[in-house]
Protein backbone atom coordinates (compact mmCIF):
# COMPACT_ATOMS: atom_id res chain seq x y z
CA UNK A 1 0.00 0.00 0.00
CA UNK A 2 0.91 3.28 -0.61
CA UNK A 3 0.82 6.86 1.35
CA UNK A 4 -1.93 8.10 -0.78
CA UNK A 5 -3.73 4.74 -0.71
CA UNK A 6 -2.99 4.71 3.07
CA UNK A 7 -4.76 8.06 3.31
CA UNK A 8 -7.64 6.70 1.48
CA UNK A 9 -8.50 3.85 2.86
CA UNK A 10 -8.29 5.53 6.57
CA UNK A 11 -10.81 8.53 5.35
CA UNK A 12 -13.05 6.96 3.59
CA UNK A 13 -12.82 3.99 5.41
CA UNK A 14 -13.69 5.63 8.60
CA UNK A 15 -16.15 8.02 6.92
CA UNK A 16 -18.10 4.83 5.24
CA UNK A 17 -17.97 2.95 8.79
CA UNK A 18 -19.20 6.09 10.64
CA UNK A 19 -22.14 6.43 8.33
CA UNK A 20 -23.23 2.79 8.92
CA UNK A 21 -22.72 2.94 12.31
CA UNK A 22 -25.08 6.00 12.79
CA UNK A 23 -28.12 3.93 10.20
CA UNK A 24 -27.90 1.31 13.22
CA UNK A 25 -28.17 3.99 15.67
CA UNK A 26 -31.22 5.90 14.03
CA UNK A 27 -32.80 2.49 13.04
CA UNK A 28 -32.76 3.72 9.19
CA UNK A 29 -35.29 2.19 7.62
CA UNK A 30 -34.97 0.53 3.33
CA UNK A 31 -37.72 3.35 2.68
CA UNK A 32 -35.41 6.27 4.07
CA UNK A 33 -32.62 4.90 2.86
CA UNK A 34 -34.39 4.75 -0.87
CA UNK A 35 -35.61 8.27 -0.17
CA UNK A 36 -31.68 8.90 0.49
CA UNK A 37 -30.66 7.43 -2.81
CA UNK A 38 -32.97 9.34 -4.90
CA UNK A 39 -32.15 12.83 -3.32
CA UNK A 40 -28.31 12.17 -3.45
CA UNK A 41 -29.06 11.26 -7.39
CA UNK A 42 -31.41 14.48 -7.71
CA UNK A 43 -28.71 16.74 -6.01
CA UNK A 44 -26.21 15.60 -8.72
CA UNK A 45 -28.68 16.25 -11.68
CA UNK A 46 -29.65 19.59 -10.22
CA UNK A 47 -26.13 20.63 -10.17
CA UNK A 48 -26.34 21.16 -6.78
CA UNK A 49 -23.18 18.90 -5.18
CA UNK A 50 -21.39 22.44 -4.51
CA UNK A 51 -24.04 24.21 -3.27
CA UNK A 52 -24.90 21.46 -0.61
CA UNK A 53 -21.05 20.83 0.53
CA UNK A 54 -20.10 24.45 0.62
CA UNK A 55 -22.90 24.88 2.53
CA UNK A 56 -23.07 22.33 4.97
CA UNK A 57 -19.06 20.96 4.91
CA UNK A 58 -16.39 23.72 3.86
CA UNK A 59 -16.57 25.66 6.85
CA UNK A 60 -14.82 22.95 8.86
CA UNK A 61 -12.11 22.43 5.93
CA UNK A 62 -11.83 26.38 5.83
CA UNK A 63 -11.22 26.87 9.82
CA UNK A 64 -8.92 24.17 9.55
CA UNK A 65 -6.74 25.54 6.73
CA UNK A 66 -7.32 29.35 8.60
CA UNK A 67 -5.38 27.53 11.33
CA UNK A 68 -2.46 27.01 9.38
CA UNK A 69 -2.13 30.63 8.37
CA UNK A 70 -0.72 33.67 10.34
CA UNK A 71 -2.76 36.56 8.21
CA UNK A 72 -6.04 37.41 8.06
CA UNK A 73 -8.62 34.69 8.90
CA UNK A 74 -10.47 33.17 5.76
CA UNK A 75 -13.64 32.28 5.02
CA UNK A 76 -15.44 29.70 3.17
CA UNK A 77 -15.41 30.31 -0.94
CA UNK A 78 -19.35 29.07 -1.67
CA UNK A 79 -20.13 27.74 -5.05
CA UNK A 80 -20.55 31.07 -6.85
CA UNK A 81 -16.82 32.55 -7.22
CA UNK A 82 -16.67 33.16 -11.12
CA UNK A 83 -12.90 33.85 -12.27
CA UNK A 84 -12.23 36.68 -14.79
CA UNK A 85 -14.60 39.28 -13.84
CA UNK A 86 -13.71 42.22 -15.25
CA UNK A 87 -10.06 44.32 -14.16
CA UNK A 88 -10.73 47.82 -12.63
CA UNK A 89 -8.55 50.29 -10.98
CA UNK A 90 -9.04 51.39 -7.35
CA UNK A 91 -11.18 53.44 -6.77
CA UNK A 92 -13.73 51.39 -8.68
CA UNK A 93 -17.28 50.77 -9.35
CA UNK A 94 -18.31 47.30 -9.20
CA UNK A 95 -20.44 46.63 -12.80
CA UNK A 96 -24.12 47.39 -11.54
CA UNK A 97 -27.60 48.20 -13.99
CA UNK A 98 -28.70 51.63 -14.45
CA UNK A 99 -31.49 51.18 -11.72
CA UNK A 100 -29.24 48.83 -9.67
CA UNK A 101 -31.63 48.32 -6.20
CA UNK A 102 -30.17 48.80 -2.83
CA UNK A 103 -28.33 51.06 -0.64
CA UNK A 104 -25.14 52.37 -1.75
CA UNK A 105 -21.51 50.99 0.13
CA UNK A 106 -18.69 52.14 0.06
CA UNK A 107 -16.00 49.26 0.76
CA UNK A 108 -12.25 50.56 2.00
CA UNK A 109 -9.18 49.29 3.16
CA UNK A 110 -5.56 48.15 2.75
CA UNK A 111 -4.26 44.72 1.62
CA UNK A 112 -0.53 44.59 3.92
CA UNK A 113 1.71 41.97 4.52
CA UNK A 114 2.34 40.13 7.92
CA UNK A 115 4.68 42.75 9.02
CA UNK A 116 1.81 45.57 8.25
CA UNK A 117 3.57 47.30 5.23
CA UNK A 118 1.24 47.88 2.51
CA UNK A 119 1.45 45.88 -0.91
CA UNK A 120 1.28 48.07 -3.64
CA UNK A 121 -0.88 46.85 -6.42
CA UNK A 122 -2.76 44.00 -4.37
CA UNK A 123 -5.99 42.15 -6.29
CA UNK A 124 -9.05 42.13 -4.52
CA UNK A 125 -11.52 39.97 -6.66
CA UNK A 126 -14.89 40.95 -5.25
CA UNK A 127 -18.28 39.26 -5.50
CA UNK A 128 -21.61 39.23 -3.84
CA UNK A 129 -25.50 39.21 -4.18
CA UNK A 130 -27.55 41.73 -5.04
CA UNK A 131 -30.30 43.59 -3.07
CA UNK A 132 -32.51 40.63 -3.76
CA UNK A 133 -30.27 38.57 -2.82
CA UNK A 134 -29.28 37.00 -6.41
CA UNK A 135 -26.12 36.53 -8.05
CA UNK A 136 -25.00 37.12 -11.51
CA UNK A 137 -24.22 33.96 -13.87
CA UNK A 138 -26.54 31.74 -11.47
CA UNK A 139 -29.61 33.60 -11.40
CA UNK A 140 -31.40 35.21 -14.09
CA UNK A 141 -32.43 38.64 -13.23
CA UNK A 142 -28.51 40.44 -12.60
CA UNK A 143 -27.02 40.78 -16.09
CA UNK A 144 -23.48 39.22 -16.94
CA UNK A 145 -20.56 40.30 -14.01
CA UNK A 146 -23.34 42.24 -12.20
CA UNK A 147 -21.41 43.21 -8.64
CA UNK A 148 -18.39 41.01 -9.60
CA UNK A 149 -14.82 43.27 -10.35
CA UNK A 150 -11.42 42.22 -10.02
CA UNK A 151 -9.84 45.70 -8.63
CA UNK A 152 -6.16 46.57 -8.06
CA UNK A 153 -5.16 48.72 -4.67
CA UNK A 154 -3.45 51.42 -5.33
CA UNK A 155 0.18 52.55 -4.68
CA UNK A 156 -0.06 52.41 -1.01
CA UNK A 157 -2.39 49.16 -1.15
CA UNK A 158 -5.59 51.02 -0.87
CA UNK A 159 -8.40 49.95 -2.47
CA UNK A 160 -12.28 51.38 -2.63
CA UNK A 161 -14.50 49.41 -3.87
CA UNK A 162 -17.92 51.51 -4.60
CA UNK A 163 -21.10 49.26 -4.89
CA UNK A 164 -24.57 48.27 -3.06
CA UNK A 165 -25.36 46.55 0.45
CA UNK A 166 -25.95 42.96 -0.50
CA UNK A 167 -29.20 41.46 0.48
CA UNK A 168 -29.05 37.96 3.18
CA UNK A 169 -28.95 35.07 1.08
CA UNK A 170 -31.45 32.38 0.31
CA UNK A 171 -31.19 29.12 -0.48
CA UNK A 172 -33.37 28.24 -3.30
CA UNK A 173 -36.26 26.16 -1.86
CA UNK A 174 -37.03 24.06 -4.70
CA UNK A 175 -33.67 22.40 -5.32
CA UNK A 176 -32.83 19.18 -3.54
CA UNK A 177 -31.05 20.94 -1.08
CA UNK A 178 -34.04 23.39 0.01
CA UNK A 179 -35.93 20.88 0.01
CA UNK A 180 -33.92 18.78 2.26
CA UNK A 181 -33.74 21.85 4.80
CA UNK A 182 -37.28 22.41 4.44
CA UNK A 183 -37.98 18.94 5.33
CA UNK A 184 -35.67 19.14 8.31
CA UNK A 185 -37.76 22.50 9.84
CA UNK A 186 -34.42 24.63 9.36
CA UNK A 187 -34.31 28.03 7.66
CA UNK A 188 -32.80 28.70 4.41
CA UNK A 189 -30.74 31.74 4.94
CA UNK A 190 -27.25 32.95 4.93
CA UNK A 191 -26.75 36.74 6.01
CA UNK A 192 -25.51 39.36 3.92
CA UNK A 193 -22.14 38.93 2.93
CA UNK A 194 -19.36 40.37 0.52
CA UNK A 195 -17.06 37.56 -1.19
CA UNK A 196 -13.42 38.31 -1.96
CA UNK A 197 -10.02 36.40 -2.84
CA UNK A 198 -7.41 38.79 -2.03
CA UNK A 199 -3.91 38.02 -4.14
CA UNK A 200 -0.40 39.77 -4.30
CA UNK A 201 2.75 38.60 -6.21
CA UNK A 202 4.86 36.22 -3.81
CA UNK A 203 1.36 36.10 -1.05
CA UNK A 204 -0.86 33.06 -0.53
CA UNK A 205 -4.11 33.73 -1.92
CA UNK A 206 -6.91 34.97 0.90
CA UNK A 207 -10.38 33.79 0.23
CA UNK A 208 -12.58 35.45 2.84
CA UNK A 209 -15.98 36.75 3.41
CA UNK A 210 -17.36 40.10 5.57
CA UNK A 211 -20.55 40.36 7.11
CA UNK A 212 -22.21 43.53 8.86
CA UNK A 213 -22.71 43.34 12.34
CA UNK A 214 -26.22 43.14 14.02
CA UNK A 215 -27.35 42.23 10.49
CA UNK A 216 -30.15 39.35 10.46
CA UNK A 217 -28.57 35.99 10.73
CA UNK A 218 -25.58 37.01 10.89
CA UNK A 219 -25.90 34.80 14.46
CA UNK A 220 -27.79 31.91 12.67
CA UNK A 221 -26.40 31.19 9.02
CA UNK A 222 -27.03 28.49 7.66
CA UNK A 223 -23.57 27.52 6.06
CA UNK A 224 -22.18 28.46 9.57
CA UNK A 225 -19.50 30.43 8.34
CA UNK A 226 -19.62 33.80 10.41
CA UNK A 227 -16.64 34.23 12.35
CA UNK A 228 -16.63 37.50 14.91
CA UNK A 229 -13.43 39.06 13.48
CA UNK A 230 -15.26 39.03 9.68
CA UNK A 231 -17.91 41.17 10.80
CA UNK A 232 -17.87 45.02 10.26
CA UNK A 233 -19.17 47.74 11.49
CA UNK A 234 -21.28 49.59 8.64
CA UNK A 235 -21.57 53.65 8.90
CA UNK A 236 -24.50 55.14 7.74
CA UNK A 237 -24.00 58.48 6.44
CA UNK A 238 -26.48 61.39 5.74
CA UNK A 239 -27.54 60.50 2.52
CA UNK A 240 -28.42 57.11 2.86
CA UNK A 241 -24.79 55.46 1.57
CA UNK A 242 -22.91 52.82 4.03
CA UNK A 243 -19.08 52.82 4.49
CA UNK A 244 -17.23 50.02 5.59
CA UNK A 245 -13.50 49.16 6.10
CA UNK A 246 -11.58 46.31 6.44
CA UNK A 247 -7.76 45.66 6.04
CA UNK A 248 -5.98 42.47 4.63
CA UNK A 249 -3.03 40.90 5.48
CA UNK A 250 -1.46 38.08 3.33
CA UNK A 251 0.78 35.42 4.30
CA UNK A 252 3.81 34.76 1.91
CA UNK A 253 3.51 31.54 -0.46
CA UNK B 1 -41.81 21.04 13.61
CA UNK B 2 -43.58 18.03 11.96
CA UNK B 3 -42.89 14.39 13.73
CA UNK B 4 -41.67 14.03 10.03
CA UNK B 5 -39.17 16.95 10.32
CA UNK B 6 -38.39 16.01 13.79
CA UNK B 7 -37.07 12.80 12.16
CA UNK B 8 -35.14 14.43 9.39
CA UNK B 9 -33.80 17.08 11.60
CA UNK B 10 -32.16 14.44 13.82
CA UNK B 11 -30.81 11.53 11.11
CA UNK B 12 -29.74 14.46 8.62
CA UNK B 13 -28.71 16.85 11.30
CA UNK B 14 -26.70 13.94 12.97
CA UNK B 15 -24.84 12.75 9.62
CA UNK B 16 -23.86 16.24 8.61
CA UNK B 17 -22.70 16.89 12.40
CA UNK B 18 -20.56 13.31 12.15
CA UNK B 19 -18.76 14.10 8.78
CA UNK B 20 -18.12 17.03 9.86
CA UNK B 21 -16.27 15.83 13.31
CA UNK B 22 -14.83 13.30 10.88
CA UNK B 23 -13.36 15.67 8.79
CA UNK B 24 -11.56 17.46 11.72
CA UNK B 25 -10.55 14.47 13.05
CA UNK B 26 -8.61 13.28 9.99
CA UNK B 27 -7.80 17.07 9.38
CA UNK B 28 -8.82 16.92 5.69
CA UNK B 29 -7.50 19.38 3.29
CA UNK B 30 -8.74 22.35 0.63
CA UNK B 31 -7.73 19.61 -1.80
CA UNK B 32 -8.78 16.59 -0.64
CA UNK B 33 -12.46 18.67 -0.05
CA UNK B 34 -12.44 19.71 -3.71
CA UNK B 35 -11.13 16.01 -4.22
CA UNK B 36 -14.42 14.77 -3.40
CA UNK B 37 -16.47 17.14 -4.55
CA UNK B 38 -15.64 16.25 -7.85
CA UNK B 39 -15.94 12.48 -7.26
CA UNK B 40 -19.43 13.20 -5.91
CA UNK B 41 -20.25 15.24 -8.95
CA UNK B 42 -18.75 12.01 -11.15
CA UNK B 43 -20.76 9.54 -9.41
CA UNK B 44 -23.50 10.91 -10.43
CA UNK B 45 -22.67 11.36 -14.06
CA UNK B 46 -21.71 7.81 -14.53
CA UNK B 47 -25.17 6.54 -12.79
CA UNK B 48 -23.42 5.01 -10.05
CA UNK B 49 -25.18 5.83 -7.13
CA UNK B 50 -26.85 2.96 -6.82
CA UNK B 51 -23.68 1.06 -6.89
CA UNK B 52 -22.08 2.63 -4.77
CA UNK B 53 -24.72 2.80 -2.08
CA UNK B 54 -25.72 -0.95 -2.39
CA UNK B 55 -21.83 -1.95 -2.53
CA UNK B 56 -21.16 0.11 1.01
CA UNK B 57 -24.17 0.30 3.11
CA UNK B 58 -27.17 -1.07 1.86
CA UNK B 59 -25.88 -4.15 3.87
CA UNK B 60 -26.61 -2.12 6.85
CA UNK B 61 -30.01 -1.46 6.21
CA UNK B 62 -30.92 -4.92 4.86
CA UNK B 63 -29.63 -6.93 8.51
CA UNK B 64 -31.89 -4.24 10.26
CA UNK B 65 -34.98 -4.66 8.33
CA UNK B 66 -34.19 -9.10 8.41
CA UNK B 67 -34.04 -8.92 12.14
CA UNK B 68 -38.10 -7.36 11.79
CA UNK B 69 -38.94 -10.01 10.21
CA UNK B 70 -39.20 -14.02 11.35
CA UNK B 71 -39.15 -16.06 7.91
CA UNK B 72 -35.93 -16.41 6.45
CA UNK B 73 -33.25 -14.00 6.31
CA UNK B 74 -32.68 -11.90 3.75
CA UNK B 75 -29.67 -10.32 1.51
CA UNK B 76 -28.94 -6.46 -0.31
CA UNK B 77 -30.96 -6.03 -3.20
CA UNK B 78 -28.26 -4.48 -5.15
CA UNK B 79 -28.08 -2.35 -8.40
CA UNK B 80 -28.95 -4.99 -10.73
CA UNK B 81 -32.28 -5.79 -10.36
CA UNK B 82 -34.79 -5.39 -13.32
CA UNK B 83 -38.62 -6.16 -12.98
CA UNK B 84 -40.69 -7.75 -15.59
CA UNK B 85 -38.11 -10.87 -16.55
CA UNK B 86 -39.75 -13.34 -18.50
CA UNK B 87 -42.22 -15.52 -16.57
CA UNK B 88 -41.52 -19.63 -16.53
CA UNK B 89 -43.10 -22.72 -14.57
CA UNK B 90 -40.97 -24.93 -12.61
CA UNK B 91 -38.77 -26.71 -13.65
CA UNK B 92 -37.73 -23.86 -15.66
CA UNK B 93 -34.57 -23.08 -17.80
CA UNK B 94 -33.31 -19.33 -17.46
CA UNK B 95 -33.03 -17.91 -20.94
CA UNK B 96 -29.34 -18.37 -21.85
CA UNK B 97 -27.26 -18.13 -25.08
CA UNK B 98 -26.82 -21.47 -27.01
CA UNK B 99 -23.51 -21.14 -26.32
CA UNK B 100 -24.00 -19.80 -22.57
CA UNK B 101 -20.45 -20.22 -20.66
CA UNK B 102 -20.07 -21.82 -17.74
CA UNK B 103 -21.08 -25.39 -15.30
CA UNK B 104 -24.55 -25.97 -15.17
CA UNK B 105 -26.41 -25.59 -12.25
CA UNK B 106 -30.10 -27.02 -10.81
CA UNK B 107 -31.02 -24.82 -7.81
CA UNK B 108 -34.30 -26.32 -5.99
CA UNK B 109 -36.29 -25.56 -3.14
CA UNK B 110 -39.39 -25.02 -1.91
CA UNK B 111 -41.43 -22.32 -0.60
CA UNK B 112 -43.14 -22.18 2.52
CA UNK B 113 -44.64 -20.20 5.24
CA UNK B 114 -43.55 -19.54 8.88
CA UNK B 115 -45.08 -23.04 9.96
CA UNK B 116 -43.19 -24.80 7.12
CA UNK B 117 -46.60 -25.67 5.09
CA UNK B 118 -45.68 -25.39 1.25
CA UNK B 119 -47.18 -22.22 -0.48
CA UNK B 120 -48.20 -23.40 -4.16
CA UNK B 121 -47.11 -21.13 -6.82
CA UNK B 122 -44.83 -18.91 -5.12
CA UNK B 123 -42.93 -16.73 -7.89
CA UNK B 124 -38.88 -17.12 -7.19
CA UNK B 125 -38.05 -14.14 -9.34
CA UNK B 126 -34.38 -14.82 -9.97
CA UNK B 127 -31.13 -12.93 -11.51
CA UNK B 128 -27.71 -13.42 -11.35
CA UNK B 129 -23.56 -12.90 -12.99
CA UNK B 130 -22.79 -15.09 -15.80
CA UNK B 131 -19.75 -17.12 -16.11
CA UNK B 132 -17.70 -13.94 -16.64
CA UNK B 133 -19.35 -12.09 -13.86
CA UNK B 134 -21.59 -9.97 -16.36
CA UNK B 135 -25.12 -8.49 -15.74
CA UNK B 136 -27.34 -8.56 -18.02
CA UNK B 137 -29.24 -5.16 -19.64
CA UNK B 138 -26.06 -3.80 -17.70
CA UNK B 139 -23.31 -5.25 -19.68
CA UNK B 140 -23.08 -5.48 -23.19
CA UNK B 141 -22.47 -8.71 -23.99
CA UNK B 142 -25.20 -11.31 -22.63
CA UNK B 143 -28.66 -10.62 -24.55
CA UNK B 144 -31.44 -8.97 -22.45
CA UNK B 145 -33.19 -11.02 -19.85
CA UNK B 146 -30.22 -13.75 -20.11
CA UNK B 147 -30.13 -15.54 -17.14
CA UNK B 148 -33.34 -13.54 -15.61
CA UNK B 149 -36.45 -15.16 -14.68
CA UNK B 150 -39.36 -15.01 -12.91
CA UNK B 151 -40.38 -19.09 -11.83
CA UNK B 152 -43.24 -20.08 -10.51
CA UNK B 153 -43.09 -22.85 -8.43
CA UNK B 154 -45.15 -25.80 -8.79
CA UNK B 155 -48.94 -27.13 -6.70
CA UNK B 156 -46.14 -28.00 -3.56
CA UNK B 157 -44.03 -24.81 -3.51
CA UNK B 158 -41.46 -26.72 -5.12
CA UNK B 159 -39.46 -24.74 -8.03
CA UNK B 160 -36.56 -26.28 -9.95
CA UNK B 161 -34.03 -23.74 -11.95
CA UNK B 162 -31.95 -24.51 -14.79
CA UNK B 163 -29.15 -22.02 -14.93
CA UNK B 164 -25.09 -22.29 -14.53
CA UNK B 165 -22.89 -21.32 -12.29
CA UNK B 166 -22.34 -17.54 -11.76
CA UNK B 167 -18.55 -15.66 -11.64
CA UNK B 168 -17.36 -13.86 -8.64
CA UNK B 169 -18.49 -9.85 -9.52
CA UNK B 170 -15.66 -7.66 -10.08
CA UNK B 171 -16.80 -3.78 -9.40
CA UNK B 172 -15.69 -2.09 -12.75
CA UNK B 173 -12.39 -0.29 -12.20
CA UNK B 174 -12.45 2.37 -14.11
CA UNK B 175 -16.27 3.79 -12.77
CA UNK B 176 -16.00 6.45 -9.87
CA UNK B 177 -16.91 3.67 -7.28
CA UNK B 178 -14.03 1.21 -8.87
CA UNK B 179 -11.46 4.25 -8.83
CA UNK B 180 -12.41 4.75 -5.06
CA UNK B 181 -11.42 1.37 -4.29
CA UNK B 182 -8.38 1.20 -6.01
CA UNK B 183 -7.35 4.54 -4.77
CA UNK B 184 -7.70 2.79 -1.31
CA UNK B 185 -5.85 -0.28 -1.93
CA UNK B 186 -9.12 -2.82 -1.56
CA UNK B 187 -10.16 -5.16 -4.14
CA UNK B 188 -13.26 -5.10 -6.32
CA UNK B 189 -14.61 -8.65 -5.71
CA UNK B 190 -18.00 -9.86 -4.55
CA UNK B 191 -18.19 -14.04 -4.24
CA UNK B 192 -20.28 -15.97 -6.45
CA UNK B 193 -24.17 -15.47 -6.21
CA UNK B 194 -27.43 -15.67 -6.75
CA UNK B 195 -30.01 -12.95 -6.65
CA UNK B 196 -33.96 -13.41 -5.90
CA UNK B 197 -37.15 -11.83 -4.65
CA UNK B 198 -39.48 -14.53 -3.58
CA UNK B 199 -43.06 -13.45 -3.73
CA UNK B 200 -46.45 -15.05 -2.79
CA UNK B 201 -49.87 -13.49 -2.07
CA UNK B 202 -50.52 -12.25 1.45
CA UNK B 203 -46.95 -13.01 1.97
CA UNK B 204 -44.11 -10.39 2.57
CA UNK B 205 -41.91 -10.51 -0.18
CA UNK B 206 -38.08 -11.73 0.50
CA UNK B 207 -35.30 -9.97 -1.54
CA UNK B 208 -32.61 -12.22 -0.75
CA UNK B 209 -28.96 -13.79 -2.17
CA UNK B 210 -27.25 -17.26 -2.02
CA UNK B 211 -23.59 -17.72 -1.60
CA UNK B 212 -21.36 -21.00 -2.42
CA UNK B 213 -19.45 -22.75 0.49
CA UNK B 214 -15.47 -22.57 0.02
CA UNK B 215 -16.25 -19.86 -2.92
CA UNK B 216 -13.39 -17.03 -3.31
CA UNK B 217 -14.48 -13.85 -1.39
CA UNK B 218 -17.53 -15.56 0.43
CA UNK B 219 -15.10 -14.36 3.38
CA UNK B 220 -14.08 -11.52 2.28
CA UNK B 221 -17.26 -9.94 0.17
CA UNK B 222 -16.66 -5.99 -0.54
CA UNK B 223 -20.30 -5.24 -0.35
CA UNK B 224 -19.81 -7.19 3.37
CA UNK B 225 -23.68 -9.15 2.85
CA UNK B 226 -22.57 -12.69 2.99
CA UNK B 227 -24.71 -14.53 6.23
CA UNK B 228 -23.05 -17.91 6.79
CA UNK B 229 -27.12 -18.92 6.93
CA UNK B 230 -27.29 -18.15 2.99
CA UNK B 231 -24.01 -19.72 2.08
CA UNK B 232 -24.92 -23.06 -0.09
CA UNK B 233 -23.37 -26.20 -0.40
CA UNK B 234 -22.68 -27.16 -4.31
CA UNK B 235 -22.88 -31.05 -4.88
CA UNK B 236 -20.79 -31.44 -7.93
CA UNK B 237 -22.55 -34.79 -10.30
CA UNK B 238 -20.42 -36.75 -12.82
CA UNK B 239 -21.47 -34.77 -15.74
CA UNK B 240 -20.04 -31.86 -14.48
CA UNK B 241 -23.24 -29.89 -13.33
CA UNK B 242 -23.92 -29.03 -10.04
CA UNK B 243 -27.02 -29.05 -8.02
CA UNK B 244 -27.75 -26.49 -4.91
CA UNK B 245 -31.14 -26.66 -2.56
CA UNK B 246 -32.86 -23.83 -0.11
CA UNK B 247 -36.16 -23.61 1.23
CA UNK B 248 -37.39 -20.19 1.57
CA UNK B 249 -40.04 -19.24 4.33
CA UNK B 250 -41.82 -16.24 4.18
CA UNK B 251 -43.80 -13.94 6.79
CA UNK B 252 -46.97 -12.69 6.15
CA UNK B 253 -47.72 -9.90 5.12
Amino acid sequence: MTTAQQRTAEVVGDLINTVNERLVKHEVTYGEYQAAKQWLIELGEAGEWPLFLDVFFEHTVERMASERRRGSTGCIEGPYYVPGSPELDSPATLPRRPDEPGDGLVFSGTVRDLDGIPIPGAVVDIWHADANGFYSQFHPDPPKWNLRGTVRADAEGRFEIHTVLPAPYEIPKEGPTGRMITSAGWHHWRPAHLHMMVRAPGKQTLTSQLFFAGHEYVDDDVAGAVKPELTLELVRHDDGHYTAEYDFRLDPA
